[in-house]
């Protein structure tokens, strides 16, 4: 079961998956998406195939082809091949929110009382299974009175922190406004941001850090201003077979999500280098630069 | 008679204004927006209102009113108090589309051979009641075989790239692209993009140039990438009310443009500070840093 994600937040509805397609297909069609928490969803994809007994192998690529960015798919599948059980499928799931908690208490360690904090795309419990990575560690850094106020890029083109991040905030009571993606380096040089805060797709043994279009503009704008700009994600975002970001692949995506009626060019993704992150914050602790120093060895290999 | 701009690209509805105060909600609404465009419309619409022998003080302060930014609103309407019929208005409506071609025609140094021109919004004809400001320039050095593509910024939240701008590229049988606002500095990393280039809706004396929301945040990534930012503007655009940026009041509109559901903010403009911006293009020619002493003495007062 999973609750459908592009219909938030206008409905919340459940989405029955029969079948490891059917799962694929949610996921291909973003009804569930997050790095960590397609990685989860793949896990019982492919759990579910082997208990109704279809092809391991097609499920495995089915499901491991849904989306190319995201490295936590292709690291569940793995690990479900060896063990391809529910109880597996399981244990990846807590697993996942597990590592979130743990760096969401690493990263309140990096937010300042009183600060205004941006993000970007949606990376709280709807991404990850539980808790969330970048919007866990607000969440966290907001129960323990850091937080005054989250901008929250509205993420275009799927409008994942208008839609998600902004349903997941008010549900938490959190204080925050929207803006267009265009509009936080205006925030910036007004001195209306302490600090900005995002999720990632793959990270490179480098650090350079693959994450929804739109990351590396305000990456690029944080460090004009002299802003810190902090990647939480977990170890399972490590791609040992990305040297640096050059390696990672970016998903293009269907150019009507831009425009229904001109040429369109749609990038979901794109790499923020190393040296424009302040820190990367794990489950295994904060990370500063030179990452490929920093960084827990990669646990995917 | 006004070409409603709201109701572009699906459908083309001429809109009848009878008063001055329909020609300002016209304004107010962005049935007519872009800053030369506008001062032309208040200039119709003061002829209207003497011709209908309305209140020429009230019909000053209401199209005077509709939209706070634009200085070349009251510019046109200072203008017409002093000479209220409709030849004044065609005047200055057959002026500011004469300072459109000749600053085009300047801006075309500008642009080397081959380039992927970056642009923000709609400076074009809908924008300027005629050939346009920085998409003026963009078509003129096209109709030269200087460029080769154009990537259209959707620009949030009122899409006047992906509706206006390309319309209007559509219609010129320019090769272009539209994106979301997020995605130009990646195109920019990638070494898609040689130039950008923007209008303005208020110069201050110092170059400072506000503009809409987002163009500051691609002037900074222009400038991390070593790529000229050219604003193309005519002397009408020049404040000598406003010494820097500082002194330019940025409208906040409506955060339901944003968000339906959530809480925004919804700044319309944000301002680009001299420094990040390669050159200005008037009619009267191209002007460099610094600005205070380039720009040609502002011709309002």
């Amino acid at each position: 079961m999973i609750l459908d994600q592009c219909r938030l937040p206008d409905e919340e509805v459940e989405l029955r998956c029969r079948s490891a397609a059917e799962v694929a297909n949610a996921i291909r069609t973003l009804a569930i998406r997050g790095a960590p928490a397609i990685g989860v969803a793949a896990a019982y994809g492919f759990a579910l195939a082997a208990a109704l007994g279809e092809d391991l192998d097609s499920a495995y690529e089915d499901l491991g082809s849904a989306r190319p960015t995201a490295v936590n798919l292709r690291w569940a599948l793995d690990q479900m091949r060896d063990d391809p059980t529910r109880e597996r499928a399981l244990a990846i799931h807590e697993a996942e929110v597990a590592r979130c908690q743990r760096m969401a208490t690493h990263a309140t360690t990096l937010v300042d009382p009183g600060s205004r904090v941006l993000t970007h795309c949606n990376t709280g419990g709807l991404a990850t299974g539980g808790y969330g990575t970048a919007l866990g560690a607000i969440r966290a850094a907001w129960e323990r009175g850091l937080v005054e106020h989250v901008w929250v890029d509205e993420t275009r083109p799927l409008l994942q922190g208008s839609r998600l991040t902004a349903w997941e905030l008010d549900a938490l009571g959190i204080p925050f406004s929207v803006i267009v993606d265009g509009a936080a380096p205006a925030l910036m040089r007004a001195g209306e941001v302490d600090c900005a805060v995002t999720g990632a797709d793959r990270i490179a043994l480098n650090g350079d850090t693959a994450n929804k279009i739109g990351t590396y503009g305000l990456a690029v704008a944080a460090r004009h201003h002299e802003i810190p700009l902090y990647v939480v994600a977990p170890t399972t975002t490590l791609d040992p077979s990305s040297a640096t970001g050059a390696d990672i692949p970016i998903e293009e995506r269907d150019p009507l999500e831009v425009s229904h009626r001109y040429p369109a060019r749609n990038p979901a993704f794109d790499v923020t280098p190393a040296e424009l992150i302040s820190a990367i914050v794990t489950e295994e602790g904060v990370h500063r630069s030179p990452y490929a120093v920093s960084l827990p060895p990669a646990v995917l290999a």
